[in-house]
């Protein structure tokens, strides 16, 4: 076997997942790496599925499974690859919203990827049960696994990417700060958040719109009371340098008369049940029928629905409870009360009555509610929803993505989605789903982000703040400092919850002088970025990809190599004024306060206490290297391309290649909008 | 006002808590440091409450408030002193099982600290609303206010100390390693447990019963048929050096001729709605009454409950349920079930039929119900329990050591409660409830430990690998690390989580190698536990306490000081082969693999990275001190207090005080039971 290779092993008869691009003939020989058996049914003795194992030894690393809880290094839990609509990332889940099936091994002497290209539920017990063994079950048995191997942990996740195709490009107008809040009602709220930030002077880019724009939640709809004339007001908000973002949900309410559901059960555009009819379960505007994006006519029709917000001069979506979320069926709510009624009659049984909790909590997204209903694949052939449960947020970036493209192929759209499956990557971005105002959410993202980018996810971010409960001021601002550095940086909570905009608080200013170093970023960030989409890199990355023989280097869970420059390493911790980082090799140190307020320190590889108070926060730039650093903006559009102060250590004989482009069309070229900048400057 | 006082400012008519042991006129003058003012209901326009305020510099830090999430540092939360039932830990809860009114606040030139004497409902707005703020409101309004100023964190933990009584003494077994699980359910299955850890020379002193051994979960009952002879089975562990610890929980079984019941009743030690009638509310053993354990008569009636068991031999229990924690009532559960009956009537109300799981999720310690019953002063005073609601579990921990001494007045008995109040700290130790099996939990636990010290607990632990939730070896093991230092060194899970003893697992040798440590550092742990506990001081303290003067010591989150002469460090982070270590002077480091097996590296003060695999953990001992090392043990028994290794850098000149007495004695004298150690080495 080469260095540089990637084999299919194929099981059973799987389901085209539209995850890969680069269709490689099936291997037929024996599988390398891994022992491969059936998982045999005690009961009937019959084959349910396919376990994969391999061992371990003490020293060796896991990178991979993308959007998931714990560290960058994943071993040490169970994993189960299974889309879910989970309000709490505590560290004892398994699944969040999103399957992506790739893991690297990483030890002495080893270095090996697994990619499985398998839809339904898969487990990954990594060290969970023994310490030195991992062991994958499949439960469809039906996949196509692959075996990367490459020279280097970078290699391999560019070999991945050469399998799976480029990352989605989104427009630069992205890269600005996003505001966004579960509440906002009407033109005139919206008008009066960006008037706040307009007169604060914090800078702003783009307006998320969530469920409460719509009347009665209906996809495609807005509140005509609420917002009168949508196009007259996407144009006054495009002259203030806003783009609206309205949010589209998977579900279609079942209302007759309402044109997206009459107009998809005419297309015969939604899921069904087995005997044909369609499946129907709540969400956020009631009953919904399910499109079946599975389905190349079903995602066209889809698609087509986006085109009265693209007309009103939309240009950018997020798509969310895409799992898809279930609140209930009538048929499991029906057994809810069931067995209430039932309880009701033994007064004496005092744990029965106590379990009425989980019977009512059970009703959501419950598993028996994924196998009710059924796919048909261009193919005309029906799929059980629960064999392919995890593409179905995918196939819905796709089906939106789709949409864009017939209604303008010229440009670029932003799209970001909640769930996704490895494919969806070339479609859109995601965000990290609803995480928490919690401390150790924002050391999450952190440990999410490079597996994400590893899995080909390169724009995301997380929900900064917070989505769910209430901020302080200190966690906001922390959660500010990474954001800096997030391709989506966006501030987004929950109705009910505190309000998050950065004016709410007594520290308006210093929240605000840390969004304008995102501003003045953006020229490096969005470089970097487009270089790692267009030559399927990474944006970020474990320290282990860049000093694989650091053992120190390898071990490291909260910072972030960001670009060929750039090193990251915020604050996570309450009340820290400061935090030890390791550097792998030389750097100087940015200590950013404001756009034009900074501190430079040079640092010697090695381990050091950075003093950070609340305010403060690094980046680190290799030394040899250096980074263009732009002025404060309020937005993207006054972002220039020049006029850079240049910031390196030992960087006098160093060129960096500036990627630069109009920011919105469709096909960019990497090579054509090459431009260097060769200056003579030390510290 | 003095460098050393303690004033007391008292507001309304406050209830009798037994907080306090010394008696303090109350000052009439104006309150220092704080902004009092009533709270105005502003639909009434009547006082319901008392609002005390103070503003805080950036700097300023705050330690106290003892059983709570976050950190050692207090700031940036809210909390509320309300004793919860809590099954999640998580960083957002704001109360869990018990209430420690104490505050100090400590910043530059700035340092006094407040106790809020007060068993209702309290907030604390420590910074969470604006950074530069703490706002603290009584819902009751009648309390006393302390105000404690002294020269140093040290002095006023131990004014507090003189204020509110000297720590509770355990007997020595209990420094013990104890097993633990929810689900032990015979004589069999105890001795089967005890052996393997004979077996694998796992040191082993003692095995808690959890409700399981219960006949039907009812209080001062066991199962004849798994243990038909409970005195004989004590005995039979007594001789394999095995303590036996039942637990009991608050609520007594309603059920007609069970004996605490009838006794209870009789007496009328039983809380009342306001018809006088008892108070029923549903638990383990279905529906229950609730002692009024503030009541004397009551107590003392309950402290007899305890004497069959006594009398069997047993010397331990562990207190649980008392916050109280209430499953339902009948009242919320029918009006949960009418929301559900017209819930159901309305089919399209997707959002209500949703909202069903709140309806029953709310049935559970609902607020409403501390306010349906009440309890009887000894003066025949009534008092509805929400006033008096955060003393239930402190009284029921004095109940219990009153019958104790009742029982054996010579002796000292194991005693640890879930819920506790100040003043309960003299009377039995805590644990810290039910946390889960998270690598947060681990640093929670190093957290929560130096606030509960400084609150007089001192005896005290989590639950090591965590209760619920499924473990994995390495979180055990990196549990015990920590355990080997906790005074209760407890393993202990729940039912349906994944088998937690040391011999389940593959690591089981590294797992017992670290136990040794433990006994080999009870002379040691025992001999400063005790210094601590009789001269008012804390065994584990903030390195503020010890370093005031060091600011970078003073935001130290996640080391320890312990006893006098060292400092721990766990490593709390999943995969994670060492780490970083603030040294605020010169310590020798022993990495620990075994009592017999450990490297011994001298550093100084300053910034270090420690290496530490996974079976390594340190301990620091500082320059110029030395600690006294026995040697490995499989029960307290058989530690000897003397073959010491003496273990210090530059400790030639040093004496160490070693504090020995038979362990067991109710009345130990410090002075008499001094030894000096004092001999030439070097490291």
């Amino acid at each position: 076997m080469g260095k540089n290779t990637i084999r299919r092993y194929r099981f059973g008869n799987p389901t085209d997942t539209d995850a890969v691009v680069l269709k490689l003939p099936a291997e037929t020989g024996e599988i390398p790496r891994l022992k491969a058996e059936p998982v045999i049914d005690p009961e009937t003795g019959s084959e349910k599925g396919i376990r994969f194992s391999f061992g371990m030894d003490p020293e060796d690393i896991l990178f991979g499974l993308g959007e998931t809880v714990r560290g960058q290094n994943k071993r040490g839990h169970r994993y189960t690859a299974w889309n879910t609509d989970e309000v709490s990332h505590t560290e004892d889940k398994q699944s969040l919203y999103a399957s992506h099936n790739l893991l690297l091994i990483f030890g002495p002497g080893k270095l090996f990827g697994i990619f499985l290209d398998d839809p339904g539920r898969i487990t990954w017990d990594l060290g969970y049960t023994r310490q030195d063994q991992a062991v994958i079950v499949s439960e469809n048995g039906d996949l196509d696994l692959y075996i990367l191997e490459g020279e280097s942990l970078t290699e391999i996740a560019r070999e991945f990417r050469h399998l799976t195709g480029r990352s989605y490009l989104p427009p630069r107008w992205a890269f600005g700060y996003i505001q966004s809040r579960w509440g906002y009602a009407s033109e005139e709220e919206i008008r009066q958040v960006v008037g706040e930030h307009r007169k604060w002077h914090i800078p702003l880019d783009g307006i998320c719109m969530d469920i409460d724009y719509m009347e009665r939640f209906r996809d495609f709809t807005w509140r005509k009371d609420a917002f009168p004339d949508m196009k007259a007001f996407v144009r006054e908000m495009q002259e203030n340098h806003i783009h609206l973002i309205p949010i589209i949900d998977a579900g279609i309410a079942r209302v007759e008369g309402y044109e997206p559901y009459e107009t998809g059960r005419e297309r015969g555009a939604f899921c069904t049940l087995e005997d044909g009819s369609a499946f129907e379960a709540a969400v956020w505007p009631g009953l919904c029928c399910f499109p079946d994006f599975l389905n190349g006519d079903a995602r066209e029709w889809f698609g087509e629905q986006y085109r009265p917000l693209l007309e009103a001069g939309i240009d950018g979506f997020w798509n969310d409870m895409n799992e898809p979320s279930l609140f209930y069926t009538k048929e499991r709510l029906n057994k809810a009360f069931e067995k209430a009624m039932e309880q009701q009659k033994h007064p004496e049984d005092y744990e029965g009555m106590w379990n009425l909790k989980s019977v009512f909590n059970g009703v959501e997204s419950n598993p028996e509610d994924y196998r009710l209903f059924y796919h048909r694949t261009d193919d005309g052939e029906r799929i059980r929803h629960d064999r392919v449960h995890n593409l179905y947020g995918a196939q819905m970036t796709r089906a939106t993505a789709g949409g864009f493209r017939a209604f303008d192929p010229e440009h670029r759209f932003l799209l970001f989605s909640r769930s996704s499956y490895v494919g969806a990557h070339r479609n859109g971005g995601v965000w990290m789903g609803d995480n928490r105002s919690w401390w150790s959410h924002l050391e999450l993202a952190v440990q999410m982000l490079p597996n994400m980018n590893l899995c080909g996810f390169l724009y995301c971010g997380c929900d900064l703040g917070g989505f769910a409960g209430d901020v302080t001021e200190d966690l906001l601002e922390r959660f500010l400092q990474l954001g800096v550095f997030l391709p989506l940086m966006r501030n987004h909570s929950a109705l009910y919850t505190r309000d998050q905009e950065v004016y709410r608080f007594s520290t308006v200013e210093t929240m605000r002088n840390t969004i304008t170093v995102r501003y003045a970023l953006i020229p490096y960030l969005y470089s970097e970025f487009m270089k790692a989409a267009l030559t399927d890199g990474m944006l970020f990355r474990p320290l282990a990809f860049d000093y694989p023989a650091d053992p120190r280097a390898c071990r490291v869970e909260d910072q972030l190599m960001l670009g060929g420059e750039c090193m990251i390493a915020p604050v996570c911790r309450q009340n820290a004024w400061g935090r030890y980082v390791y550097l792998p090799e030389d750097m100087l140190m940015i200590r950013f306060r404001s756009a034009s307020d900074y501190d430079l320190v040079s640092l010697e590889k090695g381990d050091h206490y950075i003093e950070l108070k609340p305010e403060e926060f690094p980046l680190f730039v290799k030394r040899g290297r250096f980074i263009p650093l732009g002025a404060a903006a309020e937005y993207t559009d006054s972002v220039t391309g020049d006029g850079f102060r240049l910031i390196g250590w030992d960087a006098e004989k160093t060129e960096y290649a500036l990627y630069a482009d109009d920011g919105i069309s469709a096909t960019p070229v990497y090579e054509e909008h090459l431009k260097i900048l060769r200056e003579g400057f030390g510290q």
